[in-house]
């Protein structure tokens, strides 16, 4: 509905700054949220500032770095444990999920949309998602959807449009919407370049890849390299 | 279970106090999260403290003041919003309610307690809650339980066995406890002394009073005057 507005939880990551586009392009007033719990790529929260500073929208980032020790186990908050190197489908990958992380974001924006009235909170999570991240399957945002819907008076929705396409069709999106590529941060290692290497590196790559498109982010030299990890 | 481990959400009050002696009755092994949303009866925190210390159990303050200006329009968390005075059941103490607060709550909590490998999480909301506070049914309750077992490796439940019980059944049971009441605090005004007139002051007091036990944080002076606003 032209003119409605949301709430977007935006890591300034690929896809929820996709959704972000998406969403604007459908003529959505987002509000905008993105979580500073410590995250080892906290460089992404940079990403998401730019992008909300260039599409004029209110951006809130909120700060949950208090409780990052009680999140313990995962690379993405602790310092102490790696971030594993491969495909998304490695086991190893286990070691990026950070507890509860999505009910935990979207249970403050729930909250933020229902004390402004606002009546849908999204979140971009996608099909590659599920493999390894309980918290990103379609049977979670549903049954997080309807928690919402019995715990707020304005029957607050949760909604994840992205929920059944793979990172190649969103990557498709934002390039059907002209998407500034340059302003999105993925790699979970958060160096000053994507490390290549990491899972997230990979899915983003793959999905350029599969739209025969450069990653814009990368520069020629690091996009050959990371061809040579996909391309078998 | 004898020496099974469970997360407990609370807050120093009356409910959550009990539930505590109860668990730990009944052989549970607790970790106890109380939070600091920025409430304006912030003086229940210590009253948390208190029995932790004194039941030798683990105690941690989850700082969410960085969250409090994003939950707006509850007098608990907005200076400017007064406390309201009279029954619960009046429609003014829908002032009260903090948006989505219990799910935020029980989100940390479920995320702390995957990340320990503890399998419950329990809050201490009861029958009385449920007319003002949508996020304090039986059915929000639940679905958070599905939700939580969706989103988790471990299936983490979500328990409120204070859910059919009324307050006064509750006391009860901390009466049975022979639980110390004076080391619990209720009054959302959060001054020196309990205010005798919110609708949190009233309904802890109709509890006792339908006990036939003066409340033990309460002076004889001040016994005498909350019953003269509870019995008519």
């Amino acid at each position: 509905m032209q003119g409605e507005r949301a709430v977007l939880i935006c890591s300034g990551g690929l896809d929820s700054t996709i959704l972000l586009y998406d969403l604007v392009n459908g003529g959505y007033k987002v509000d905008v949220l993105t979580f500073d719990y410590g995250q080892r790529h906290k460089k992404e929260i940079r990403y998401a500032k730019k992008t909300c500073k260039l599409l004029g929208l209110k951006h809130i980032v909120v700060d949950l770095k208090n409780i990052n020790s009680l999140l313990g186990g995962s690379c993405l908050t602790s310092k102490d444990v790696e971030v594993p190197e491969g495909h998304y489908s490695d086991d190893s990958m286990k070691a990026t999920v950070v507890p509860n992380r999505n009910m935990i974001m979207l249970s403050i924006a729930i909250g933020y949309a229902e004390s402004l009235a606002i009546f849908k909170v999204l979140i971009a999570n996608h099909f590659g998602d599920r493999a390894q991240y309980p918290d990103c399957r379609k049977e979670f945002i549903e049954a997080l959807n309807n928690t919402s819907k019995l715990g707020t008076y304005n029957k607050v929705e949760v909604l994840s449009p992205f929920n059944n396409l793979t990172k190649a069709e969103i990557v498709k999106i934002g390039i059907d919407l002209k998407l500034p590529f340059k302003n999105t941060w993925t790699c979970y290692k958060g160096l000053k370049r994507p490390c290549l290497k990491c899972g997230s590196c990979i899915e983003r790559s793959e999905a350029f890849y599969l739209n025969n498109v450069k990653d814009p982010l990368l520069t020629k030299r690091e996009w050959k390299e990371v061809l040579s990890y996909i391309v078998k």
